[in-house]
């Protein structure tokens, strides 16, 4: 059976929960089937990731070579969207205008020395925007994952995986409507998330070859 | 056993949903136990409002008539907020910046030929945001309901409660995902919507008096 | 010679500078001629007024006597705001979300006991706004000054010349660029912010009675 | 004495004016005093550039080649930016939201088949962001420079001068207030704009290296 390895972050900065934790927790072990397939269905595994810059890709490394999986999707929560957004594309830069979970805040140095300075999603983006409207979602594809750990990750795995097979990227989320009680800040419930990331999970496993649709951005 | 006139619009301007209407819909006829009280529940009755200059207060004031509620809460949609936010005041100002279902677009009337210039909510709205955030909802109280149809209605009911026991005022909730499927604007789930009413109506038949609590903006 | 009073506040929370105070600074004492007259003037007053609960009306109301004016303009800051915003509504509610310069902090108290909700401005606001347009400027008509010192203070004035022939109101603007270094806000320069304030003193002066142009909100 | 090319775009979409145009033309054949030089200036050569997918790289190509300038600055419009943005990086993708002037509108192509994902700024961004605050105006880092006519221009003079001395970047710049009169999008007033720009010259000539100050996004 394929395997999706689906990592989330832990939570930090002032917030003391991350949705992509609560999502990956729900759907860890479990089986979608694949809509476009006679036969089949995906499992998911769920790869809990410390906001480290020293330490998040590692972790995700080790699970990709525990357990193999087909596709890689990461998650994050980003504050102020209110929209799930596919990330297009990682960049060489840890520029953190807070410190990550281990004290670390890092300006302008590059996640790989040397490096490319940037490095496109391998996933079928277009497409898992396309489906998760067609579940009455919002979504769009997002130009830039900031400069903090999501990005960090984001960089590090797309490198990693560069001559690989295993198709990965990132996908940020809307912060959940406990974390912004008074309103400030869009959010978007758990169960839409839920919903919107198994969609996105079964969207990645389904689409070898992204669709072409239009979806960027004058500015 | 006490009754709730729950009032809700159909869809106007380009939308053609309104999630007012899908919550109004689903709640009639249902009744709510009332936490505060050893014995007793609330009915709730619903009221489809047309949005139209010259029938919304008529249609509600004939439901008032009909049914004797002791609460009249007035739903609509708000888009662009990211809250559930029960409103302050109604003002004595038609300025329609679409025309309403019936065609209408007035500049610069008032809604009552003499009336008063604003009429405060007489619901207890600084308990019901403190509801809906103990429940994990996004809520905030706000300080204008436009000068479109919505403000005309929450404004003649007022008027038209204003010697009444029954107390009454308005909503504005955010629009439903499917409204925003490119994510440019925030949205709320219909399940967080609908718990976010029944909250709210539990809270206006629970508190007599409101409560004081800081809920004011700067400007 | 017509005299028109303009009124700025101090700086309050953790601004140093207010663009009223500013503003008021630079025009006291100017004379602006009247387009719309043949022969005439028309003098600029400044009232610097404290950011406090209990000495801002009186402030104003003492300069009022002192001057005599035929008009009388008052200016806050609203910080977020990307337009000059004359305002229609005041209401009868202090709910200070930061204490005043003064450490009153009121909750749900009225500005006056007993007074009516709210109080519509006497200035051709409508007018204002089409002759910002027309020098090149954004406007529109705001309809909620907020909760604070600004809306506590013209509630006081509109309710001090409820049976006067001095027409008044209150017009916020946008916050300096010097006041949003990071971006994050909108703003607007001090030298469009004079233009701006000298054109609505104009409008204000030369229009008695306002003009019919759309500006609502849906809500 | 040094160059420096500052190129701008025609107006396009629905915008009959862009305000880079503008302040092309009127730095256009300036010499800027060096602060930090004891004697020397810079000159500013103004390039018009065509919003056209198939021209806009060209005609900047040309003008280098033409005027041998030290540093290259591209200017665009990002309606809905409250501040001065120097990007960071520019991404290997067309995916027009809109036509260009040309009648183009690539989806999910890329500006240089083979080319690399992306390339970074040559220009001294954060030292740009610093001395642009210095001077009182809004100014922040964008790590996205959107996938329209200004990323493909963006990046192609990226990788036209990758092995070049010369150093260039683009920089994003809000929209004129006369582009808002309604007040729903942050603008800058041209005299700020154009101070910016004379600042962002400077600034780019007198840093060779850049400074390290923060200046990323958590998302």
């Amino acid at each position: 059976m394929p395997r999706l390895l689906l990592c989330g972050f832990e939570p930090f900065g002032s917030d003391s929960v991350n949705p992509a934790l609560h999502i990956i927790e729900a759907l860890d072990g479990q089986r979608l089937a694949l809509p476009d397939r006679e036969h089949g269905s995906v499992e998911i595994i769920a790869c809990r990731v410390p906001v480290t810059r020293f330490a998040a890709i590692d972790s995700v490394v080790e699970a990709i070579g525990v357990h193999a999986p087909d596709v890689v999707i990461m998650l994050g929560q980003a504050s102020g969207r209110s929209a799930i957004t596919p990330e297009r594309i990682a960049i060489n830069l840890d520029d953190y205008r807070i410190a990550d979970n281990g004290g670390h805040q890092p300006v302008d140095e590059p996640v790989e020395p040397g490096g490319p300075d940037g490095c496109f999603t391998t996933l079928p983006i277009k497409a898992m925007v396309s489906d998760l409207q067609a579940a009455g979602l919002p979504a769009s594809v997002s130009y830039s994952a900031g400069t903090f750990v999501c990005n960090h990750l984001f960089y590090g795995i797309q490198r990693h995986l560069a001559d690989s097979p295993i198709r990965s990227g990132f996908v940020h989320i809307p912060a959940l409507p406990e974390q912004s009680l008074d309103g400030r800040l869009p959010t978007m419930s758990l169960d839409s998330l839920l919903e919107g990331v198994r969609t996105l999970c079964l969207s990645a496993m389904s689409h070898h070859e992204d669709v072409r649709i239009g979806g960027g951005n004058i500015s």
